[in-house]
């Protein structure tokens, strides 16, 4: 059996509205054989960085030659471009406002176009909705088999947020941040445990707004109920967590919360 | 590749219970190639209204051909028929409540019927959820090729929703209301862009409940973040919206609110 | 056609983050014809029960063959060990927790085995996330047609939760529970309605926390909008319900709320 082109959909658009179904609508118009997949539509509204980070997060487990459609586009209507960048055998279509950052920094080989090929788009075009009228109906003509090349030439820069881990300091402290704040209240920092192996095994103290943990665990459910322990979370950093707990309320920190790590 | 079947279901369900899943379950044991596509399963319970809107707004965007089933159902197991509806080239399936007004006031050439045909249904036939036992495999028959007269005769009639544009007043006031509001808090009106195609280079007035606004911008981008402006929405509708802000928060103005407007 | 293999999801993940779309990534990459369905990941944060009820009342309406994924998983990363159960011709995956306890009541002929493989695993293994590295993977090679038998060797026992429904007392008093609420607000209680046909003739009174009913309606809508009514559901539970009106709000029941029923 042939393979189905895979689209990915990440947007702020939530469930309610009929506006993520009407991106679907156009893409299976165009291209009946994709395959729709979900990131989420749950990204805060206007919320770039969420965006930038859910993607990372996601994107490396589809198979490559997968489409990812990011539309969380508060720009829209105005001057900001519509992207297609290829990376690490993805392509990724959305606004240029910074969300597309992850495959781009984690790819120095990748390319960037501008999407100008209005015959690719639905017309008339709106002034509101791009996810719709743009960025779904070229990525079903991408799904296609369209070449990438007829979607635009390539373009040397685009928006990128600064999404760097944590950084060691000169005094002998790491500092870093909270990036992210899953269901279960876990508190993703930009700490890569690749970065701080020995957090398994020495004296450590990390200070997370105003609470300190010195505990690691290697899974959830060797943590007692109470401790806020620090944890190698499946994404490759370190998260603040306490089992089946929520870290978030019980620290009261949230994305771009300072975090400080200080090894002994 | 031959296309495979389209199945959109909108409900008032929510994603938390299986009952989305019991529906689509049975689908997929009739029509094992059916594709599936979520409109929306949170829309309000019982929001009769707020479907039809999120089904006009939506199934524009599909395939001619694609079935739709609408399954917001206060009357389940009393007396309300079940429809089977064909218009603008599409399926509509679901209860006669008006769920389904849209489709039908757009297209004079629709064809309604009231679905009798028990040997399609589950057996036995709840009392509480014809989602699953009517509608759904009914639905899925359909998609797998039975003619759309296996399922009943043609009736004359069903519910429908006033769902009118705003209408010119006499008195040169143009008297509308909020049809919907959306998850970044934008007002739809039910004032037509068509209708109203000077709005963007006349002075006007909009009073929407207790705020008036004179401001239109072609994107929201190209406001401020302070203030109320309308816009042409992606629906057709005139919208009223803030940059990256909630104009039903800032408003109070919610589905209902009367709208009226004066252009000079 | 070939029937395209059917996989379901049931987590307490969310829809906000990536974990659900990494699961599917995952699968997809492997088993690229899957065809995967939600069956919900609103199950509260590690509420096991509440994924045993929600799996029950969901897998009877897929087609027999298909694998059903239940990740509720607070013991991730522990001794727990990962589980794949046949059961009335359907294949559940998850941990050992007791989410899979209906399937295996239901079916004396139940076959448990524990998931041992690990060329089957994604490599390297996190210690926080085995719905993307054991359970995902396992699902889609079982679903590309790698035989059960492969993936481990057959265990006498699993843990269960008690699902019992309610029992009829010495005094003539039947005792029970709610099990469940759902977003209607109607209280699924563990009465079967076959266990009580006489319900829907005889007079009875059902007691559930402090409130009382001793009305009965074969459908909402034959219910008027103030009455608290039992009702025969969807999933051959009796429930607790008002026509359009939401019982759990009205009577302050929830999960696990003591139920009496006296038929006289």
């Amino acid at each position: 059996m042939l393979k189905p082109p895979l689209i990915t959909l990440l947007t702020d658009f939530g469930l309610a509205d009929h506006y993520v179904a009407a991106m679907k609508g156009v893409i299976l118009g165009i291209c009946p054989q994709a395959r729709l997949v979900d990131i989420s539509h749950e990204v805060r509204p206007y919320g770039i960085a969420e965006a930038a980070f859910t993607l990372g997060q996601a994107y490396p487990y589809f198979p490559a030659g997968t489409t990812h459609l990011v539309v969380v586009d508060p720009g829209v209507g105005s001057a900001r471009r519509p992207l297609l960048v290829q990376a690490q055998g993805h392509y990724f279509i959305g606004p240029d406002n910074g969300a597309l950052t992850l495959p781009m920094d984690r790819d120095p080989g990748h390319v960037i176009r501008e999407i100008t090929a209005a015959a690719y788009f639905r017309q008339p075009l709106s002034g509101t909705f791009h996810g719709r009228d743009i960025f779904a109906p070229v990525a079903a003509h991408l799904a296609s088999g369209v070449p990438v090349a007829e979607f635009g030439t390539i373009v040397g820069d685009a928006v990128r947020l600064d999404l760097a881990p944590a950084k060691y300091g000169e005094d002998g402290v790491w500092l870093g941040r909270i990036l992210y704040v899953d269901r279960f209240g876990n508190l993703v920092t930009n700490f890569r445990a690749a970065d701080v192996p020995e957090i398994a095994e020495k004296r450590f103290k990390m200070v997370i707004g105003n609470t300190e943990t010195s505990w690691y665990h290697p899974s959830y459910a060797s943590a007692n109920q109470e401790n806020i322990f620090i944890i190698k979370g499946s994404s490759g950093f370190i998260e603040v967590s306490i089992n089946q707990g929520d870290a978030a309320l019980a620290t009261g920190a949230s994305a771009g919360t300072p975090v400080t790590l200080r090894l002994s």
